[in-house]
């Protein structure tokens, strides 16, 4: 089992309706360090999962979309919610989509899975994985 | 697949009983780095594997047992085996004794699985992991 | 030359009003790691800087009046000016104000300069540094 | 579920023969972080999944086999092909060919899992995971 | 004291001429981690040592000139030189000609200084300092 | 002005003695890392502050006093003294009285300055800095 990882980040504004969060309903803010890892079983013909490059292009286009922004008036997180696992889960989905768009022979070898990983602070992180649909999918 | 992560550290003395540890047979210590993990399959109705907060005050309550002791005189080391391995394996079955007291609405939604990795030096770390038992368990 | 050093942080949202930022104008947050450093030429009676524990304490007292906050509402960053820098200088000065209220025997022993280093991304930081002012001075 | 890690560092020079790289053709360098993790469903007679000390100097020993080389002069990767995932696949072989030479009582229990983690860059990582072979299995 | 502090890094090969290198006159290489820090008295007109983004464009366009290269084919480093603190002192100086080209509401107020250091693996690093050339310096 | 610097760690016991220390007068430990930089105007013929290699030996060699012990039994700390501050001043001292020793060609260019940074937790250091007596002067 071979992974391949990268990592970038963002900076961005949120706060949580849900009386559950206690003073994070409070508009404040997080960097989050954004870790992905895809995994799969064999290598592709040029003997790596996929080019480190090309998929720290993919990161930054779906992160930039989100970079500098207040997730409070994303549709992704409709009523404030935001939360550290909401987004892994919708980072994730996103560069899936992405993903799915190469061409066979530089999209990482099917079988493969996807996880992002966002760390908020030195003490707490959260991540969504999630199987990578096979390369034309997306089609 | 979702996982949600947070981190403490506890500073103790201990000795191993056991020839084969060589030098570590010595009194000594360690600053013990903890990661605590839980994966879940789904979120819960606030959309989060449970509470940061709540998960780091359990975590830390554990840890407070042990903070500034020798493990040398704990009940859960006959015998002076407080290996990283047995530490590990002990905080993750104390946090999931605490875990399972939660009422359903704030625990982590079962199935879910725990992991304790500590970290005792810039160059080695264990970790235990355990299947959460269900909510309520504890009863 | 004596050091010592305990770190922390804080999560919180801003903007910038000047055109100079770019996409930075635009609410955004940030998860700053605090680093607090206090030097001094010789050591008090305890053989310490001062107590690590009272030094965290004070600095998370700071720190409470900004976390998880809008910095563009706070009186220290008028016209929307909380740049790394100025954050840096705020907590440093207040950090400075609460030191010189402490009795001379758990005070860091005169002189002491202290600084606040604020790490904003994996990739940036900022700090300032200034002469601690001698205790008694707040009276 | 029990795990053990321990990490090391190599510095090494290579390139890479297929224009898939880019400038990565030109002959370069990395300083690889490397993390090796056993992992075991139990432990052994000395409550450890193996010695510390004893597995970061088998993980020393293969590593000096590379220290300070260069990948495009080594047979493992004909044709200038040390991607981060062959170097990574062919350090958890050989530290696998060296673990299944060590006596039952001191060895990972089985069944076991190794991986190697390669840390090449701040952003960039890849990792290569096997099933233990059963001790004595290299007899 | 005010300090403002930026990230990146290189991939490069190299060898040393000199016997006292031991293995490390055969050719390998290294990722060099790269922390670039100015240190002025005072702010600018925006509340800033200078820009982020310009500074670590600055930074970059400096190591794009030496990354994924043979450091032993480099004029800056005659006689396979390249040592660490070498290096250090190149890069130091090379950012430093390029900040005094800076317009002066942009560049950092004099006096300032300019360190870079660099990591070239987790237990090793070196750093060279000098003092910022005021601006219209390279005119 | 350069730097070099090399790190290492430790593992020790230790208590205090003094009410003032709370729950660290309960026998406890810590894993210190341990960092160690030099400073120097120029470089010596080779390129360098000093040799990396030679300076973690000596580094190591100090340390290995200390290593798997009991500080509460080590004359340096009398009455239970081993605060961090202490801890460092100690192993400043300790490795220039080694440095010194060293002949001319291979040792830091004087002047030069020494200093050794603990961090004993993630959040919390200490760290002591000497001017490097002359080279000879150990004679």
């Amino acid at each position: 089992m071979f992974s391949l990882g990268v990592s970038d980040h963002i900076m961005v504004a949120h706060s949580f309706a849900d009386p559950f969060f206690g003073p994070a309903q409070r508009l404040h803010g997080a960097t989050y360090g954004v870790e992905l890892t895809l995994r799969t079983s064999t290598l592709g013909p040029h003997h790596v999962v996929m080019d480190i490059g090309a998929l720290r292009d993919i990161l930054r286009g779906v992160l930039a979309t989100l970079d500098y922004s207040n997730l409070d008036e994303h549709a992704a997180f409709p009523g404030r919610t935001s939360t550290t696992e909401r987004l892994a889960e919708f980072l994730a989905k996103s560069v899936a989509q992405e993903l799915v768009k190469l061409p066979a022979d530089t999209a990482p070898p099917p079988p493969a899975t996807l996880s992002v990983l966002l760390r908020e602070s030195p003490v707490a992180w959260a991540s969504y994985e999630l199987p990578l649909p096979a390369v034309g999918a997306a089609r």
